[in-house]
């Protein structure tokens, strides 16, 4: 690939067929499968003041849902690290959402046989992206507990970062229908599993609950978890009935788009707490490793 | 639009951006929801011999997946298939797999509400594409029936045709891997379902039995049922548990990539029946209901 200059393509860049190009290139074929049968896998990962936040975390799971999926792409680890720093640095960004996304790609003309595709691998940096506008988080979430049932695994592996979303979408829906912010889905069984592009947290009696199975194990999620062990904060992970979320203390979402992003309401219903000491406590220690070597991956721009 | 020469586009055309575009044109921004969260409905209708099949049921079911997914198009159905007559036209085809796909359209930058998203609509036409070649169909397909469960009702709406095919795709892989040619899936309490593209019918004793819910309500699938009551051959239409289907006479699969498709073997396991009696009057009055008026739509070369 070639070489791509700081901020060449100022505001976000892609990366497509083995090339750096401005996002008006960012484009895939409509017969590649990643779009007609939704046959893809992705990460998200963030660089925060001008480095990346836990990317060896994120390069982990991309590299692991590929193998689930049968999915490959003709990079080494140092190589998609050295890409997803080219497209931020092309970008001139210093907070940036920086995905990588893995496609079956588009079969020969006629064949329906996902094994004779070539994959194709693409990525993208823009500015960061929050699942709520920092007005919103200070004026309080309304989350919206849907009815609607998240994907369940036997159809599809949650663990394997996929864009199956109609779930989610149209729990969105139903949310702003009633005046809310955001939503979150169950499981059969009425348990929280997650939300569009978040995981979901909740506080009662000084413990921390959240779903242990049927959920994206996000980087935040554990981030969260970590943070918790870190500050002595005990954590119980298990099924959280809807029921449960509703007589919590507090109630918090965990996502790359924001990191620990407190809740004020659940369907018009205030929480006791908002916003909440233990969510503040884990807010406040997850932007501060954002400082830790440990965690940083500075860009050279 | 504009207007649109037979043959412009020779071997197959799409609509993009309300232009006609060669195939290589047909691509769609990363950034669109209709990949990024699969937010997206589409329907396939087919030419045969120059003219469209049934291509009124195809724009009913189509409009009403709209609907149900609050996504709008701007054109009206004579509009809608003017597009479509175009696109056979542009690529010069006679024999055309023909597909209308609407996303929701990429929101405003950094926005998650998919009302803010200005919808798009596609279309395109290829050959006409086969579940399964000729001769593969000669020699007889040997189905995988999966333990793999498709997307439930309670998550994704079936009857809305969604490009929600993980488990289907992942089920693929499982067959090839037994040397099986194809695969359908099951519910949660081991109901035959759908396959990748395909709706699942069997006979037993004379009866034809096809799955009730949880499917795509195939138009190939309707037009099944209604041919056996032209031929006042029985059909019940109810839960087919997988038992069932091993214990059938025949089993044939209806999409509308080649009508009718007999089965010779499940699992590996010769079927008693193949190529079976009710499967063959049903093909051939599958083609030959593609020479009556009432389902003809002749394209305008």
């Amino acid at each position: 690939m070639r070489a791509v200059q700081t901020g060449q393509f100022e505001g976000g860049s892609a990366f497509v067929d083995g090339e750096f190009v401005p996002l008006s290139e960012a484009k895939i074929s409509m017969f590649d499968w990643g779009f007609t049968r939704s046959d893809v896998t992705y990460d998200v990962a963030t660089t925060w003041q001008g480095a990346f936040f836990r990317l060896d975390a994120h390069m982990d799971r991309f590299f692991a849902s590929l193998q689930k999926m049968r999915l490959a792409i003709p990079y080494s680890r140092a190589e998609l690290r050295e890409i997803l720093h080219g497209v931020v640095r092309a970008g001139g960004l210093q907070d940036a959402y920086v995905a990588m996304v893995c496609t079956r790609g588009v079969p020969p003309r006629g064949a329906r046989d996902p094994r004779l595709a070539q994959n194709r691998f693409y990525a993208y940096a823009l500015p960061y992206v929050w699942i709520a506008s920092r007005e919103k988080q200070l004026a309080g979430l309304d989350l919206h507990i849907s009815e609607r049932q998240r994907i369940p695994a036997t159809s599809v592996d949650p663990t394997v970062k996929n864009y199956h979303w109609m779930d989610l979408v149209q729990s969105l829906y139903d949310a702003y229908d009633q005046g809310r912010d955001t939503s979150c889905v169950v499981d059969a069984a009425g348990n929280i599993t997650e939300g569009p592009g978040f995981n979901v947290f909740m506080v009662k009696n000084g413990v921390v609950h959240t779903a242990d199975s049927g959920v994206l194990e996000g980087i935040s999620r554990r981030t969260a978890i970590e943070l918790c062990e870190r500050l002595q904060i005990p954590v119980h992970i298990a099924p959280v009935p809807s029921a449960a979320l509703r007589a919590a203390d507090e109630v918090f979402l965990t996502s790359s788009g924001g990191g620990i992003l407190p809740i004020a309401r659940l369907d018009g219903v205030a929480l006791p707490d908002f916003p909440g000491p233990v969510a503040g406590r884990l807010y406040d220690a997850y932007w501060a490793i954002h400082e830790e070597a440990q965690y940083r991956d500075p860009v050279a721009y």
